[in-house]
């Protein structure tokens, strides 16, 4: 970094803040300059906040979602469709569709997608627990609910193929043109499959 | 907060997180889940690092920059020039100006600029202070150097009028049009005073 930092303390503590993905140099010595102006209460909190939670996460044991019981509460909601289960690639995912309110599921999540430049295998993610679950009996749909990249194509194509001969149905969540975006400036291959996949007309 | 979070220790970390200035809800919940992903030590070290910082900072006692000496390496330098001090509002001001190798006289942070919207009036800030080293004898100049706001012109006043009968040059830092600026495109109260100010040309 340009700056020259007027103390070690607080070099180290903006070295440390700036391991944070998206947080250069610059933001991490805002933030810690910031805190320096705060209680010393403030402070603590955070940091126990954060040490408190890195060493005392769980995941919940059916899903793999963030829980602070071994089953969460998505898996443990009996009012929950138990016959599909809806596979995402992460916490933030489970979140993004619990908001939708279109799901009444359970979910499971991989914990990432098969990325060989990222050094991400089959067996990085819990995929084998996923096949577990199909085996258990209970479920006849799984959604795949990957982002659309070629990471997550594969990801989808590798669990296809495990779960192909399981007798469930197996879908994708739907690719097309978003919400209020504009024709025009629709990528070739969005805009081709949403004519491609074009649905029946509802009034 | 939109999200519902599965996980009482990580809303609670997601919450402090996001006490931090510019981080919303969502970076929050990005860089924690993040930190899930790192070493126990990082965290803690990250940690440690901020709350060592809060209990330990030093300011040194002659210019009120963050040190971890009495004296901050700046004062005690003696190469630097005593007669001339520079008032800026922040450490950030320091560095950034020692970053263009221009300056070499001592600082004086006042911490912060006169404010009434804000609650920061004249006695919040490092001023008597620096009256007390103005009239220690050594200085010959103050040159101001806060930003050119309603606020630092303010401060910049309420400065010169403490310090105006004490036989020392007053000077502001210049204003003007920034480098690679474009003249169409500046203030016009910028512009009219660069044109004002116009100072003699060197070849």
């Amino acid at each position: 970094m340009a700056y020259q930092l007027p103390s070690a303390l607080l070099s180290h503590a903006v070295e440390e803040m700036s391991k944070l993905p998206g947080i250069g140099s610059k933001t991490a010595l805002r933030l810690v300059l910031h805190m320096l102006r705060q209680d010393e209460v403030q402070i603590t909190t955070l940091a126990d906040a954060l040490v408190k939670l890195r060493k005392e996460v769980k995941y919940c044991k059916v899903c793999h979602n963030i829980s602070d019981t071994d089953i969460c509460g998505i898996c443990a909601d009996p009012k929950r469709d138990q016959s599909i289960l809806c596979v995402v690639e992460n916490i933030q995912d489970v979140m993004a569709i619990e908001n939708t309110q279109q799901f009444r599921g359970l979910y499971h999540v991989l914990g990432g997608v098969i990325s060989p430049i990222d050094g991400v295998s089959p067996s990085d993610l819990n995929i084998a627990s996923l096949i577990e679950r199909v085996d258990g009996g209970d479920v006849k749909e799984v959604i795949l609910a990957l982002s659309p990249t070629m990471e997550g194509d594969a990801t989808n194509y590798f669990i296809f193929r495990k779960l192909a001969d399981k007798g469930i149905t197996i879908s994708v969540i739907s690719r097309g043109i978003a919400q209020n975006d504009e024709l025009q400036y629709t990528d070739e291959v969005t805009l081709g499959r949403s004519i491609v996949n074009r649905t029946p007309f509802k009034s």
